[in-house]
C-alpha cells in the first residue's frame, strides 16, 4: 500500500492499537526534549518514578525560558536541571546555547525518528521528517523511562504546495495563510503533511517555521518529508551521516486534502490576541508600532534575522520603536555575527538579547499597555507578553523589519517600493558555526548513580493527589469563554515562571488573567473540590502541565466544556481531573458561575460508558455530558492521576 | 597661587560660599545626567517646578536600568521619559544605547565642565577632567532648572601614582587597592585627585574605572587632569574639538596626600558583601564559582571586554559556570564585534546581554543562593544582585575571565602561567564606532511647549509632604547596624525597580531587606510619624532619592545615626526627614527598637543651633544629639522638604 510520511513514521513506531483515526495508539519514542519551564517537574517526576537512567536514544534538557534571573530561583532551577541531567543520563544544553527547537534540529534531529517534547512547539522537528509531538511533562518523563506515548490516531491532512513564494513573502506567511483559512482549531485531531512541488522552494528552516507554528492550528503535529532539503541542512550542520530519506510512496493518499499555491501568498499578520486572527498586512497598514521583536522558535533561522538585517542596514529604526532581536541559538548568533549582520542590526538601533525565548514566553520585553508590538513569534494570547492589556501582532521578519523602520504596520512590498530596494538574495554560509561545547553529555551510568541532583530552596516535591471520589458536590467556581488558553490558566511571564518548580507558589497565579479572585476562592475548596465550565477548545496553547496541576492542587476535580485542546485534555487526565464535554453545547449558556453540581455514583458511571449526566442542584436540571477517556486514561483519572496510580502499583508489589 | 585640578573646577563654577573644607558652597552646573530608575521622579519634579526648558548646557536622560520589561511598567516609563525629554528639552538616549556613564563620557563629556547626575557613579566623568557629582534626583531637577548645586566644600585628597601596572593587573585593581586601604568610608567629605607620573600609563577609560568606583569610598567625587590621554580619547570619539586642557598648576598642593606605586599592585578582589572587603585574589583562590559577569559602568571600556575575550578565545567556560557579558554601550558592542571579540566570547560559552546595567542593579542575572558570583561591577551590597542570600565578589576582567575558565576564583597570573599565555597586547581600533542615531535631540522650545509627556497607568505624581512638627512623640520603629546601604533601605532589583515611578507602590519594599514587617508597621505611623536609629555611614551606596522618599511616605520623620553617607544625608533633608547624629556614639548601644522618643520645641531648637537633645521616654534618659544642617537645608527640613518649600514660595507670590 502507498503510505504517506506520517503513516510511515507512526507505523515504524507503533507499539499497540490500530492506525484508524480516533483509535488510541501507542508509539515508541526515540528522543525527548524538555525546556526549563517544564523540565523541572519532569525531573521531579523521574525522581518519583525512581528512574535510574534514560531509556531513550537521546534526551535533551534545554534552558531557554527562564533566563532573566530576577532572583535566585531561575539560577537554582538551572543547577537542578544540570545535576538532574547528570543523574538521569540526559544531555544538558547550557543557558545561552539557544531555544530548544532550532537547537534540537541543528544538533540532534534525525529523519525517521520520533520525538516527544514538553513544549507545544515540539512539532517543529517535523521539518526534518520526524514525528515530533508536544505533550505534557509527565508523558515526557514516561517516555524517558521507556514507556510508549499514547495518543489517538489523528487524521492525516495532506497539504499540497505548488508554485513559489513571491518576493517579500516567506514561510511565516504560509502558516499564517493556513491559520487564516482554518483558525486555531483547524488542525485538532490531525497531522498536517506538506507535500507537492512547492516543497522544493522551502529550506529545512523554512519548514521549521511552518511545522512550529502548526501548533497554533491545534494540530497533533506537522510532518515534512526528509528529502534533499533536509540532507542539505544536515550537511551544513556537519551531520550528513544522520540523513535518512523519508518520503511518501508514489500515489500515497490522505484523509483530508488541501492546496496552497505559494505564488498567491501575500504578507499576512495575526491581529491581537489570537494567532487565528489573520488578515493581510495591507488591510491594517498604518497602525502605529511601539515595539518590534524578531526571534523565537517560530522564526529561528539565520535567514529570518539576516533578511531583517539586510533591510535595516544603513537605515535607522525610530526613537519611539523598541527594536528587539532575540537570536535563537548561539550558532545562529555566531553565523549572523560572522556575516556582519549583527552589526547592521545594532547600528540600526536594535537591542540584541541573549539567545532564548525571551518575550515569546513573556520573559521580559513586555510592551506598554495597549501599544502595538509586532513579533515574529508564534503566539499572541492575551497577557502572554507580560502586559495584561497587550496588543501583540504576529508576522514575518520582512513585515516586522519594514514596520520598525516606518513606525507603523507596513506591507514590506510597499516599503520596498518606497525604499527602492529589491528583495535581497541572502548569502548564507554553506556550513554553520557548529560548536557543541555548551552541550554537556551525560556521564556513564555507574558514575551517574552517585550524583545527587541539587535542589535549591525553591524546588518543591510533587504534591499528593487523592483518587476521584464517588460523589462530588461542588460549585462551578469559574465559567470561561471559548478558546481559553493555558496562558490564561497558568500564566507564563517573568512573575510566574520562576515558580515553575514550586506548585504551591505557582498555584497562586492560576486563572488570575481571567479572575484574580480564583486562587483564593479555589483554595477554600482544596478538599471539597470545585468545577470549571468552559467553551470550545478549552486549554489551547502551550503544553505546560502546570495548567492541570495548579488548579488541581487548588481543588479542581471536573472541567465541563464544549471541547478540549488535545494536550491539555491529556494533561487533565494525567493529573486526575475529569474532563467532561457537553452533549448539547447549548446547555453551556444556562449555567451560571456559583451553580452547585452534583455527580453521584461517579466512578461506576464513568466505567459504565461515555455518557453520563451532571445534576445542577441550583437550577434543578440534569445536564447530559460525555467523556472521551480511553480505559487506560479512565484508570488514571480514577486513581487521581498517573503518579498515584503508579505509586499504588508500586505499593501492590 | 598654585591650584590643583579640583579647586580649579570648583573655582570656575563657584556661585557662593568659600572654598574652605566643610563650608557650604554653591556651584553652577553645566551638564546633567539622569538614568531611568531615578529619572522618572526627576521628570515629575520638573513638572512640579513648572519648568519650561532645561537651562543647562546639556542634559541627558539615559535608559539603562529597567531594561527587562517583565510587565508593561518599564516600557511605559521609557515612553514617559522620551516624551518628557521632548517637553523639557533634554537629550534622550534610547534603551539599548548604553549605560549612562560610559555613554556620557563618549558623547557628551567635556573637560572643565561640571556634571550633576542622579546616579552615584556619576563621578566616572572625572576621568575627563570634569567635576562630576552624584546627587539626588531633586538636586538634578533643580540643576536642570538652572539652580546651583549646594554642597560642603570637600577636602582635596591628592593621590600620587608612580610606576606602571604589572601584567594581569588593570585599573580595577587600583581602585580596589584604595578600598583595601581605606574602606567604604575612606573618602567621605573628600575629592580624590589622581596625579603623578603613573597617570601616563592609564587611558581615559582606565581612569573611568577608578573614578567610577571611587563612589564606593564614599567620596564626593574623583578628578583626573584633562591631559593627552583625554585628548586621545576625545579624538577616538571624533570629538577632539571638545578637548580643553585642565591640569594642576606646578607645585599645587592637597589637603591630604597618598601615594600608590602602580608596580606594586597585585590582583585584588572584594569579598561579599561590601566593596571594602578587599583581599588579594591569591588569598581566596580555589573558591568555586557559579557565575562570572563582565560589564557595568565600573569596567565599561572596550579593553575590559577585549581582554576577557582574548583570554577565553579558543577555550571553554565550564558547564556549571554562567558566563555573562553585558556590553556597556552600543558603541563598545560594535567595536567589540568588529574586532571579532564578541564571537570569541560567545564561542567560549558567553551569554551576551543587551547593553545596560543588568545584574549590576539586580535587573536579572541573580545568582543562586550562596553560590559565588564574580563580577567586574562596583558594588556587592547584600541582596543587590536580586538574591537575598547572595555571595557576590568584585574583581577585574582578568580575574573574572580566568575564574570563568577554571570554575573557581583564580589569580590571572596563575592561570596565565598554567595556560602558557603572555599578557596580551590588545589591538584596539583607533577610532570608535561612533553612531549618534540612538540619541534623540530635543526639539526647539516653541515646539516642545506643545508636547504632553505620556504618563502610563503606573506613573504617579509626587505625594504631599507636611512640614516638620514642633513636637514629635514617636517610636523607634527600626534600629539598624553600621553601613546600612540605600539598597537595603529601598531595594533595586527586578521586583522593585519597575515601581520607581510610583511612590505608594515602591514604599511597600522599604527596608524589607532588613525587616519584612517594616512597611506595614511604618504605614501605621503615616500621620503620627516614626524614627529610625542607625550606626555609622547610614545610607551608603546609590544616590536614589527613593531611599528618602519611600520611608518618608510611610511616616519617617527622624533618623538618628552615628554618621551619614553624604548623598543620602542630603536626600533626607531634601525630602524633609531630620537627620540627627549622636553626640556620643556609645548612646547607640542602649537604644532598643520600640523605645519612644520625644522631641519637643523642635523647630526652635533646630534654629537655635546644632546641639539639641532627644528624650527617650521609655528609658527616661536624654540623648545629646546634633544636626549638621546649613541654614538653607534647615529651611528645607522645617518646610517638609524642598518641594513644599518651593510650593510655599510659589503661593506667597
Amino acid at each position: 500500500m502507498s503510505e504517506n510520511v506520517a503513516c510511515k513514521l507512526i507505523g515504524d513506531h507503533l507499539m499497540s492499537g490500530e492506525m484508524v483515526p480516533g483509535e488510541e495508539i501507542a508509539i515508541r519514542i526515540d528522543q525527548t526534549l524538555t525546556q526549563d519551564a517544564t523540565g523541572t517537574l519532569v525531573m521531579q517526576e523521574l525522581e518519583a518514578l525512581h528512574l535510574d537512567r534514560a531509556r531513550t536514544e537521546v534526551s535533551v534538557q534545554y534552558v531557554d525560558h527562564n533566563l532573566l534571573q530576577a532572583d535566585e530561583k531561575n539560577a537554582e532551577d538551572h543547577e537542578y536541571l544540570r545535576t538532574s541531567c547528570l543523574r538521569y543520563g540526559l544531555w544538558f544544553s547550557k543557558p545561552g546555547n539557544g531555544v530548544s527547537h532550532p537547537t534540537h534540529m541543528q544538533r540532534f534531529g534525525i529523519p525517521g525518528k520520533t520525538l516527544a517534547g514538553s513544549d507545544s512547539h515540539t512539532p517543529a522537528a517535523g521539518s526534518l521528517g520526524m514525528l515530533a509531538i508536544g505533550v505534557g511533562g509527565l508523558e515526557v518523563a514516561l517516555a524517558i523511562a521507556g514507556e510508549p506515548l499514547n495518543l489517538r490516531m489523528p487524521e492525516i491532512w495532506g497539504v499540497e504546495l505548488t508554485g513559489a513564494l513571491p518576493p517579500w513573502c516567506s514561510a511565516k506567511d504560509v502558516i499564517l495563510e493556513m491559520l487564516r483559512r482554518h483558525g486555531v482549531k483547524g488542525g485538532v485531531g490531525r497531522i498536517l503533511e506538506y507535500h507537492g512541488p512547492g516543497l522544493e522552494t522551502l529550506t529545512a528552516m523554512d519548514r521549521h517555521v511552518i511545522a512550529n507554528m502548526g501548533a497554533e492550528l491545534g494540530a497533533t503535529t506537522t510532518v515534512f518529508p526528509a528529502d534533499d532539503a533536509v540532507r542539505e541542512f544536515l550537511r551544513s550542520e556537519g551531520r550528513e551521516k544522520d540523513f535518512v530519506e523519508v518520503v511518501a510512496d508514489p500515489g500515497a493518499g490522505y484523509d483530508l486534502v488541501e492546496h496552497v499555491d505559494l505564488s498567491s501568498i501575500e504578507p499576512l499578520i495575526a491581529k491581537p490576541s489570537s494567532p487565528g486572527n489573520v488578515v493581510a498586512v495591507r488591510e491594517v497598514a498604518g497602525e502605529p508600532v511601539a515595539q518590534v521583536v524578531i526571534g523565537s522558535s517560530a522564526n529561528p533561522g539565520l535567514r529570518d534575522f539576516a533578511i531583517a538585517a539586510a533591510m535595516v542596514a544603513g537605515r535607522q529604526t525610530l526613537p519611539e520603536v523598541s527594536f528587539d532581536i532575540n537570536p535563537s541559538s548561539r550558532e545562529i548568533y555566531s553565523d549572523l555575527t560572522r556575516m556582519g549582520a549583527t552589526l547592521d542590526l545594532v547600528t540600526a538601533g536594535a537591542r540584541i538579547h541573549q539567545s532564548g525565548c525571551m518575550g515569546c514566553i513573556g520573559m521580559g520585553q513586555a510592551p506598554a499597555t495597549g501599544r502595538n508590538s509586532l513579533r515574529t513569534m508564534p503566539r499572541n494570547f492575551p497577557g502572554r507578553s507580560g502586559t495584561r492589556e497587550d496588543s501583540v501582532w504576529l508576522c514575518s521578519p520582512e513585515t516586522a523589519a519594514a514596520s520598525a523602520l516606518t513606525g507603523c504596520i507596513t506591507d514590506p512590498r510597499d516599503w520596498a517600493a518606497q525604499a527602492g530596494m529589491d528583495y535581497p538574495t541572502l548569502e548564507l554560509p554553506a556550513a554553520a558555526s557548529v560548536n557543541t561545547a555548551m552541550l554537556a553529555a551525560p556521564p556513564p551510568e555507574e558514575e551517574a548513580r552517585n550524583i545527587e541532583p541539587v535542589k535549591g530552596p525553591n524546588i518543591s516535591s510533587l504534591p499528593d493527589f487523592p483518587p476521584l471520589p464517588d460523589r462530588i458536590e461542588a460549585p462551578v467556581l469559574l465559567k470561561v469563554a471559548d478558546n481559553i488558553s493555558t496562558d490564561e490558566i497558568s500564566p507564563a511571564g517573568a512573575r510566574a515562571l520562576p515558580f515553575r518548580s514550586n506548585i504551591p507558589k505557582l498555584a497562586q497565579f492560576t486563572f488570575t488573567q481571567v479572575d484574580e479572585t480564583y486562587p483564593e476562592r479555589a483554595a477554600a475548596t482544596h478538599t471539597s473540590g470545585h468545577i470549571v465550565v468552559g467553551g470550545e477548545n478549552y486549554g489551547q496553547g502551550s503544553s505546560r502541565e502546570h495548567a492541570a496541576i495548579t488548579p488541581r492542587y487548588l481543588g479542581l476535580r471536573v472541567v465541563l466544556a464544549k471541547s478540549f485542546a488535545r494536550i491539555h485534555w491529556q494533561n487533565l487526565a494525567n493529573f486526575g481531573v475529569l474532563a467532561l464535554e457537553f452533549e448539547n453545547p447549548d446547555d453551556y449558556d444556562a449555567i451560571e458561575q456559583g451553580d452547585v453540581f452534583v455527580l453521584d455514583g461517579l466512578r461506576d458511571a464513568l466505567v459504565a460508558g461515555p455518557d453520563l449526566s451532571v445534576h445542577d442542584s441550583t437550577r434543578e436540571v440534569d445536564i447530559p455530558v460525555r467523556h472521551r477517556l480511553s480505559p487506560r486514561q479512565l484508570e488514571d483519572v480514577l486513581a487521581g492521576g498517573i503518579i498515584p496510580k503508579l505509586a499504588l502499583r508500586e505499593r501492590g508489589r
